[in-house]
This record gives structure tokens, C-alpha cells and sequence, in this order.
């Protein structure tokens, strides 16, 4: 493997001395861009894209072309493991991602097969290695995976949901059965993530994305335990370099202190939390990401500019800071936005690492 | 007017003793209720039962034939001040609210004209007079307004949004542009207010419903100042008895602190956050109202019970607190599961109002 050429991304997750802060984008390799459009027309359908490594390596690599961005994330989606367990993965147009079959009693739950990463799953491990090889040690390379909570969600609900009524009726009525779904959902994730390791991911990225739904006394139960169970089964260390692992609940603010202790080495911060506060709270157990409101990327340059100053004066002075929207760049986002946000974390960070 | 026979949710906004905690739910009146599908289907679109006085007050009193709840609340729209505004408000099926007419710009803010609540709103204050009337003192009644930030995401996206990109760029584009919208919105909102309190509403309540999807610098800004504007106008004793106001942020528990200086009585708190530590931030400065997530009554009726007996010890002893979901009921729960919930509050709640 080429040698690593800019490792800022992997040093400040490990809350290590850099030059500047860090950025990438989530969802930096998506419709925003044209030559992303072009590739996914040419594809066929977004799972056609998804399961093609060749593709999947070059709208990975796409947005690296762009803008000065000290990572890269494998393009794929997040429901590939529930798809891999036989629940049959679709999307239709405007509807987003559906599932053939849900999964809502003890005996469908007792019936999901755990998933043969090495063969259901290789289109994934396969895009990791040649995007990996592509990069010549550029930047590092992130692989992620939904939380198990996440991905129940559309297992359950066979699909987007608004009120989740079928998992939390769930979670009410039969916990015990949830909790035996969770826990398989965990055992195949901590699976895949580790293929993705041992593919070439050198960080690795856990979404959590509907986390800040559940209830507050239902979070640690549901959705925080298992996502420790699995940081807990991954390789941590790789080619002699340790392989962070970033944990991301939108919407887990009120959680930070708790979540804090899950044993990753970094938390994804959303914009309704200032990374001042967040900082305080973490303390220091642990880097943080973001947290730009995506919406700021439609504003003028000059005002993302500002809102970039903001973000970083926020954090504060030294390491353990990765600039990030607080969820993913929206579709509609001009690409000059985001160049302006990228420019500005070059511009203005460094003032806020120096000794 | 009839003298008030229940006043146990006026006392728990005012922190004074109560023999028990007392319990409504927002959309009480709403499409679980079988008999409200019948009115509903009767009246035509739903602006034809909002705005047919008769019929609203039919409504209005719907739950409380059914559930020994403890307050009515008027059943309207939020949306019915921009309409007066002249946007046009329209629904479409499976689409939610819509309006004719956005507001993005200087210009369009200009022409906004404030509305003449006695004309254009006069069938909400015959609605109120009406409803109050019905009622003989039985419980109070609740008024209510949206807040001027959740009212100018209809206004300005034309309709429910998931990313809130128009607004959201006018707040980082042109602010002052938006706050003139908000400053007028607010001057609406709070003789709306007024005009149902002098038609006999007890009680108000401000949903700022689309708070929490602010960025944490932006929500005092856009959201709470021009909510606390509103409170700061409203009448505050009518009948020789105090007229409480109830503010509700959802998803806004991060900033529960400052919002606790907002000049409200009590607020509002959604499902992640316990009303344990919501009661310790905001310490005796407002009473909560919450928070049992809707979700929650999709489970079995014991399951319910247990979960109400969570809520009220979470909350613990003495008075302050109003029981409710953290936000409006589903359409698809079964009344019975309704029922539960208010039956375990009347069972459960004494315990923790003896001396």
C-alpha cells in the first residue's frame, strides 16, 4: 500500500497536534455533484452503482478531485447489511430506500440468517480495496456502517419512517425480541466492519442516524448499547496505525455525556449542540466532529465563510477537531458552496493550531 | 360564565397545590377519534371545520366526553394567521398544508398586511366564545397560536419542509429581512392571542414546533426573542384569575435554560429529554408540561400504564407538572390505548401530590 501522505484526519481523531483542522464532508460523493449525476445515470439504479466497484470507486474518488478534503468515504449505502440478511433492499423514485420483507415478530427475527460478509457482501470489501489502491495514500479512507438501531428501523418498518410506530411498539411490547434483532443486526455490522478494515479502511465511521428518535430512557437501551458492542469487536489497529472509529446520533445532544464513555474515538456533533459545549462536556474522552447546519451551504460564500469562522472559534484552540456538516450535504447545494466551506477550513484553522 | 369546576391544570401552571397531576393531550380532538372522522367527513376540507364555529366547538369537546382529561383546547390550525395574512392556505390530500403565495423576499415581507383579527380570525373568537360557553366550567380552555419561527417556515417554504432551505438561507442571506417578517408575524400572533383570551380562552399556548430545527446561534435570534415579544403583550389576567402561557420548543431540550427566562408560565418538553432534568435545569422558574413519546401508545395498555408511572416519578413530588405526550397524538392509536394513558394518570398521579 502507498504510504500515507496527509494523515491530519486520522491524528486529529486521536486528539494529536496538526497544522490545520481537518474536513470532509458526509454524503461529500452524492447528487450535488454532476459527474456524480452522469456516473449514477450511467449506472442504472443507485444499488446498480452501489454494487459495481469500479463505480463506486470512481464517485468516491470524484469529490477529492474538487476540493481539498483530507478524507475519503467508501460510496455505498447503509442498508447493505439488512439487504445481505435477505430482506430484499429497493428504492423507489422519490420514496427512498424499502425493504420486500419486515421483520416484526420473534420468529422473523429468529429466521434472519447472519450475513456471509465474505460473499454477500464482497461488492462492498472489493470497492474498499480498489478505492483504497486508487488513492495512492492521498488521504485515508473511512468505511462506515448504519448503528444497529438505524438499520432495525427499516427492518422493522420496511422502510423511511416519520413515528417509527412499528419498532417502538416494539421496543414497548416485546423488548426482549428487539433486543435479539439488535444484537444479530450488531454481530453482522461488527463483521462488515472489520472485512471493510481488513479491505484497507483505515477509520471507520458508525451513523446513528435516527439515535434521536427514541425516547431518552430508551437511547442507551436500544441503540447505544449495541453500538458498544460493536466498537467493542472492531480492529482497532492496522498496518501499525491505530483505526479510529467516529459514532455519530443525530439528534443525541442531551446524550453527550453518556454516549462520551461508548469507547469511540470521536463523536459526530449536530448543529443544534455549539462545539464549545460539546467540548466541555466530552472533556477529554474524545474528538469531535462537525457540526455546520447543511442549510448554511445555502447561503452566500461570504456568510458559509463566516459560518465557518464561527465553527472553528467554537471548538476552540488545538486538536481532536474534524470539520464536518451536522448531517449530509443536501442535493440541491451548489458545488462552489461547498467549495467556499472547504477554502474557509483551510484559511482560517491553522491560526487556531498554532502553539 | 359558569364558574370553573376543574381547575387543576390552571394551579399546576402556577406551581400552586393539586390534589393530583392533571392531564390533556395535544390533538385530543383529532383523526383517532372516530366521532371526529364523522364531523370531519361531514364538515368537507379541513379548513371548513376550522372555520365553522359549530362545528369546532363539536369537536373541541369530543375528548372530553370520552376521557376525564382536565383542560379543552380550541380546535383550530396553526396556520390560520398567515392565512389571514392573505398566503392562501390550502390542503391537499397526503400533502399536509400548503400556501398559494410564499414570502422570500423584502418586497413580499412589505406587503404583508397585519391582519385584522376581528374580521379576517372572527370565526377562531366565535369558536373560542362558543366552545367556552359549551363547556359550563366543566374544565378550562386553552387558546393557542403557533410561533412566529414555525408560522414563517409555512410562509416562506410554502408548506411543511424537511430542510427549511428557503428560510434558512434568508436567515443567513438577508436577516433582517426575515426578522421583519417575524417582527410582523409576532404583532399578529399576539393580538390573536389577545382576541381569543378577551373571548374567553383560560389558558395559552405557543407551538413552536420547527424551534429545534435551528442551529443552537440561531434559535434565540429567530426563534425565542420573537416568541418572548409575543408573551411580553399578552393579557395575563382576565375574570380576576391569571391567564397562564404555555411555550413548547420541540426538539429544543438542549436549551432548555434559556428558554426557561422566556416569560412563559410553563413549557412544553418532548420525549428526550426527563422531566427529572428538565425539572433541575429549569429549577421554580415555569412548570413542565410532557412528555410521554406518542409513539408510546401504540404499545399494549399495561405497557402504557408503566410508562405513565415512569413519567410522573420522573417528574416526582408536588405540583408543576401537566401531564401530556410531547407532542400530538397519531392518528392510527386506538382510543382505548387513550384512554389508559388518562386512567394510569388519575390512578397514579395522587401518590405524588400527598404532603
Amino acid at each position: 500500500m502507498a504510504e500515507l501522505q496527509n494523515d491530519r484526519f486520522l491524528r486529529a481523531l486521536m486528539r494529536e497536534p496538526v497544522d490545520r483542522t481537518p474536513v470532509w464532508i458526509m454524503r461529500q460523493a452524492g447528487r450535488y455533484l454532476p459527474e456524480y449525476r452522469e456516473v449514477r445515470a450511467r449506472a442504472g439504479g443507485f444499488m446498480d452503482l452501489c454494487s459495481n466497484p469500479e463505480l463506486a470507486c470512481e464517485v468516491t474518488l470524484q469529490p477529492l478531485r474538487r476540493f481539498r478534503l483530507d478524507a475519503a468515504i467508501l460510496f455505498s449505502d447503509i442498508l447493505t447489511v439488512p439487504d445481505a440478511m435477505g430482506l430484499g433492499l429497493y428504492f423507489e423514485a422519490g420514496e427512498g430506500p424499502r425493504f420486500e420483507r419486515t421483520v416484526r415478530d420473534a420468529a422473523s427475527v429468529d429466521a434472519l440468517p447472519v450475513p456471509d460478509i465474505d460473499s454477500e457482501l464482497r461488492y462492498v470489501t472489493d470497492a474498499v480495496s480498489l478505492i483504497r489502491r486508487e488513492l495512492h495514500g492521498e488521504v485515508p479512507l473511512i468505511g462506515f456502517s448504519g448503528s444497529p438501531w438505524t438499520l432495525a428501523t427499516y427492518m422493522v418498518e420496511g422502510g423511511s419512517s416519520k413515528d417509527f410506530r412499528h419498532i417502538k411498539a416494539m421496543a414497548y411490547d416485546a423488548p426482549e425480541v428487539l433486543e435479539r434483532l439488535l444484537a444479530k443486526t450488531a454481530q453482522a455490522v461488527t463483521a462488515y466492519l472489520n472485512a471493510q478494515v481488513e479491505a484497507g479502511a483505515q477509520a471507520l465511521m458508525i451513523f446513528d442516524t435516527w439515535g434521536g428518535a427514541l425516547a431518552h430512557h430508551l437511547y442507551p437501551r436500544f441503540s447505544l448499547s449495541f453500538a458498544e458492542q460493536i466498537i467493542d469487536g472492531l480492529i482497532r489497529e492496522r498496518e501499525g496505525r491505530r483505526i479510529p472509529v467516529v459514532f455519530f446520533t443525530k439528534g443525541g445532544g442531551l446524550w453527550l455525556d453518556r454516549i462520551a464513555d461508548c469507547g469511540a474515538d470521536a463523536l459526530g456533533i449536530d448543529w443544534t449542540l455549539s462545539l464549545s459545549e460539546a467540548r466541555r462536556i466530552a472533556g477529554d474522552r474524545v474528538a469531535l466532529q462537525g457540526n455546520l447546519d447543511p442549510s448554511t451551504l445555502y447561503a452566500k460564500p461570504e456568510v458559509i465563510r463566516e459560518e465557518v469562522a464561527r465553527t472553528l472559534e467554537e471548538y476552540g484552540f488545538g486538536s481532536g477537531h474534524v470539520f464536518n456538516l451536522g448531517h449530509g450535504v443536501h442535493p440541491q447545494i451548489p458545488p462552489e458552496h461547498v467549495a467556499a466551506m472547504v477554502d474557509a477550513v483551510h484559511d482560517l484553522s491553522p491560526a487556531w493550531h498554532e502553539q
